[in-house]
């Protein structure tokens, strides 16, 4: 996958990302640490919630969904952070089992007014189960440079 | 801390949390599985980023900074997890050695039409550094109970 600079990118883009599967080890261990709330730790009060079982921390899916799409290296010259996200909705609960991956689209590039080296490419994140049903979306606005060669 | 539940809460109640420092070990390991950018990975390429030293991931901070507060224990019996957060910001990097709080404060209850047994709490929260920084501030739309005994 080419990496790519802000002025590389236009509305519409989109990205389809490698799976990953969530283990039930993985959600106990991201719980115990970050999260921990009943129907991510214990299986039991689990089953007894009103989700019917372990659940992930959405947490803990919001940082996979993340890292499938930057494991892709698109961004790996140009990323110089992010100042936040916008409307972060989880969807539907993430189980032991479920195979996740990030598609992503370009919504819009807005370069910097003061900085003309940069701007904010904004993205759209979707992870989807093996069943293809969004469980997380939200938009990201990337902090890029442009392609200084130009 | 007592165990509140949704009609506990009014508009304007503050809670702030006890303080963790995060490491510069634990903000490589994190970015290693979640988020393996150089400024977050590497100290000799984050000294020539624009953050000018390693940085910790914002999804580490943002799930350092929901731990701080639910580890208090307050939602322990009410909470049925989260549809969302709205407008996060990351306002500064966090850097090895910051000793960070989470500040939260009710923006505003919603009583569900459909179940009148719950409701949504709309918490602000804000990561504070040890200079008294906000680092990192959003809001989470929890989904809680009432208290049944009323």
């Amino acid at each position: 996958m080419a990496e790519l600079f802000l002025d590389d990118f236009k509305a519409g883009d989109t990205f389809l990302s490698d799976g990953v599967t969530i283990t039930e080890s993985e959600i106990i261990d991201f719980a115990l640490k970050y999260d921990p709330q009943h129907f991510h730790l214990d299986v039991n009060a689990a089953a007894d919630s009103i989700y019917g079982g372990l659940i992930a921390s959405g947490f803990q899916t919001l940082a996979v969904c993340f890292r499938l799409f930057i494991q892709k290296g698109i961004l790996a010259k140009s990323s110089l952070g992010s100042p936040g996200i916008d409307d972060l909705k989880w969807r539907a609960p993430v189980r032991p089992g479920d195979t996740l991956k990030t598609r992503t689209e370009v919504l819009e590039i807005k370069p910097s007014s003061s900085k003309p080296d940069r701007g904010i490419l904004r993205l759209r994140y979707s992870a989807m189960n093996q069943h293809g049903d969004e469980v997380l979306s939200f938009v990201l606005n990337h902090l890029l440079k442009k392609n200084e060669k130009r």
